[in-house]
């Protein structure tokens, strides 16, 4: 599990592809800490929350699914890299797109940037990569994606 | 930025050596979430926490250091790998150990097990590959790591 | 400070008079626990989400604030009380509206209630009483309120 | 729900009886926020360790009770009270005893100061009267406390 070096992505990457699902969150005090910036676990919670609403814009109410299948998703492996600090106030953009995927997981590359309006300009903050599997919700144990999940994720 | 394959590492692996710093932690209320499991974002703060007091067990207090030498640790990458969930009133043991350094960052490899003591045995629950850097706290631009820093790190 | 008996307030409490500010937040596997209903603290998370941002409504940013005064709010008193429980992907409304004021704190009455959309209607889940200070922000002591903001705020 | 008057108590209530129970608890970055102190909804995290542990130490583990008897504590209302900030790598004790108990709920009080080694005392930081309920895990519906249960804890 060697690390990479830690290049900013090229600015074609920065810049997503106008048909990327992206999601706004503003950065409050919660999600700060004595540093002044954003805490950095909490990208965790900002990655989540944007791949939650991809989700829900495919349709997909994690809830509801569980109800009907008996299954969730979970992390199964996570990259990381944060270039830049984001501060109270802030307010992000975070993008949501399938990677790769499998029968039993989906790898998801997400962005965390500065909304285009703010002062320091669209920077790019964070991104990740996230293997996400399917398992049984009572069991935790892994298990294929539904069909009709798949059809709803590709 | 591939994914590597998610191997569990082999049992010399998951058992840290005896001079490997290992840090008791405790699953509460506040680390699960609705899968009944600890929230995968929580892990980051299991490591921090281990991470704190490998540095404290050093002879590192981060807040002294910060008003010493106007510098703070952030981090920079991480790689993260979950095996298998921890659940409320789980005893956690997570080590910390230095897996590379330079002048500017260094490399810390992580692991977090059940105690000996739990029912399920020692398992592997989650490793991680965390990279910190040194920043000067005011302005959080990157800095060389102090000398004695470095000296008390190796 | 006894506890009072916990009675849900009459409708015309829980239904929000319409000029009353709210914000809509969505619950995230993050606000829940092993309980499978949102983690208690979370919602002090959500009162604090939805009084920055009736702040902002006022033309208020702490960020800003903070850098042109010195000062920021802190919380020195909470009442909570919780009727009944959120669960993942429940939408949210929270309320803010100043409650009393004076020349050093402000006491915000802040409701949690779900969406009227939901299926289980409207229902209080939550209601808080929380007393913000103004302290400078370099030494955390209390000061008073700058008369600007007080206008802001009236 | 009127607040009461933000009074320090006096020290005979700020030094907890040699028999209370207390727990000692470390902020770490994860706790504070851009203020440079604990994030005040963290308190609560705090207060519910503590009481975890307590009912541990009274012989009480909440996942195997929630096995044998369905039923989980759940918190009603809570009134909250800060004093002091506290700050990263401080070192905190957190008490809690039982302020009063009925059929079907109990009021625990705890208090969060400063550990008696710390360089400013053992400053009363935060106090707290948390009603916590006894509900099936299920429904969440309201239950009588276990016989069981209610003799361990008196």
């Amino acid at each position: 599990m060697p690390l990479e070096t830690g290049t900013v992505p090229a600015t074609d990457g920065a810049q997503a592809a106008p048909e990327v699902f992206s999601w706004p969150i503003r950065v409050y005090w919660e999600d700060t800490d004595a540093s002044g910036q954003v805490f950095w676990a909490n990208y965790l919670k900002f990655f989540e929350r944007a791949r939650t609403e991809w989700l829900r814009h495919l349709g997909i109410e994690q809830q509801q699914l569980r109800e009907q299948t008996g299954g969730i998703f979970v992390v199964g492996q996570a990259q990381l890299e944060f270039f830049e600090p984001a501060r109270l106030d802030d307010q992000l953009l975070v993008t949501a797109a399938v990677a790769s995927s499998g029968r039993a997981s989906l790898t998801i590359r997400q962005l965390a940037r500065l909304a285009p309006g703010s002062a320091r300009g669209p920077v790019l903050l964070s991104q990740a990569l996230i293997r996400i599997g399917w398992v049984q919700a009572a069991s935790l144990r892994p298990a294929r994606i539904p069909n009709r999940l798949l059809e709803q994720l590709s």
